[in-house]
């Protein structure tokens, strides 16, 4: 099989945030597979062909990729922000789990601009101590996952970065999130809603779990929650190196 | 004050994964500061004065950037990996609270791809799905904090990334969080060594809990520790999406 597989992150949104790898891997390939808006952020080119797919169809387009690729294809499947975060690699592995002959593809994973770590540089350093990164998207996994999950953070103390924490189809689980933070936190823990990291929409938020209200994220948002030490420091937000 | 701070994040260690407004900061500095090794990957030029200190300075480091950039210096502190994840960008903003008359300078926070993303792209996908990164160090934390944070995250059914796992001053700390992590999620857990990532002294080594000892890692390894569900195929490593 002399076809290729590049699974690439193409940063938060910012063009000065995407590594010069995938811009080199985006320039030598033949094809480009993903979400509609992640594919649109490709230049078109000759001898480059776009596939946009809709979103929610994961396996499907991993599949579509990977059987391109068989074909003598240099094929890239585009992610926002690292396709190793609740984004497309995982779905590349399942699908060649599924189907071993695969394996014999040339298949690489290209890192990128996390949003959580562009909305922590955007906000200050709030990550800047142990922390975790929890998907509260429910199509995956339960509610009751997400909640010990939630409890676990909270009772070790670390920092917090939540991936999808709203959208129409679930509109109580970040109204739920919010109350077991609350009981867990107290009111004063500091929350940081960061919509639309490094794009010309960009807006970033802090208040505390007693102010903070669901309708603060949309499917744009990435929040993150403090530790009991994370603190203001003029327009900034930072959590000490040093545990309390 | 017309003086400037920059606390940038160059990656890994490949070039090909410094972002270009990193780049970009870097050509317009007239002042590089930072551990050793990390100014040791700037190109010297005219204009441009670079300040390596050593390691555990940060506090100290910070202050020297901040105050020649009231000087009206375009001053850049470079960081391994992303300096909002264990590095430089917390130390800036505990010198700032300290001292707020540096609030005024214009300081920006560039993210960078951070080791455990660089490390988990180079073997699958293996932080896939919800995860908690953890510094190791216990120069800013007592033993029993690592130590409840990794039982949490265990129980949380978290997959893990843990940096400075290993150094000379504090040999024991591994050993034990191979100990509670064997406890909690059993000798079957895989758990991957992921040393200089994206240089070529890259190497990585994949092995279960019950094979895993402490001379694995040394500083310049990440250690990712998978979740229930962490699988092997073929020659990568993967969490799915979906939670067990």
């Amino acid at each position: 099989m002399s076809g290729s597989l590049v699974i690439a992150g193409l940063g938060p949104g910012a063009e000065a945030m995407v590594t010069p790898e995938v811009t080199a891997a985006l320039a030598e390939a033949t094809d480009v597979v993903g979400y509609i808006p992640y594919v649109a952020r490709v230049a078109p080119r000759e001898g480059l062909t776009l596939h946009p797919s809709d979103n929610r169809v994961e396996l499907d387009r991993a599949r579509a990729a990977l059987q391109m690729a068989t074909t003598g294809r240099r094929v890239v499947i585009v992610s926002s922000g690292d396709p190793g975060v609740f984004a497309m690699a995982s779905a590349v592995f399942e699908a060649i789990e599924a189907a071993p002959e695969w394996q014999r593809l040339d298949i690489r994973v290209l890192p990128g601009i996390t949003a959580m770590l562009a909305a922590a540089a955007a906000a200050g350093a709030p990550l800047g101590h142990d922390f975790c990164c929890i998907n509260l998207s429910d199509n995956l996994k339960s509610w009751e996952v997400i909640e010990a999950r939630l409890r676990h953070a909270a009772r070790g103390d670390f920092a917090m970065a939540f991936y999808n924490p709203r959208s129409a189809s679930r509109p109580d689980t970040f109204a739920k999130t919010l109350d077991v933070l609350r009981a867990e936190c107290g009111p004063d823990r500091l929350i940081l809603f960061a919509r639309a990291v490094s794009t010309p929409d960009q807006a970033i938020r802090t208040v505390t779990l007693g102010d903070a209200t669901p309708e603060m994220a949309d499917m744009r948002t990435v929040v993150i929650v403090g530790n009991a030490a994370t603190r203001r420091v003029g327009r900034w937000v930072y959590t000490p190196r040093r545990a309390l």
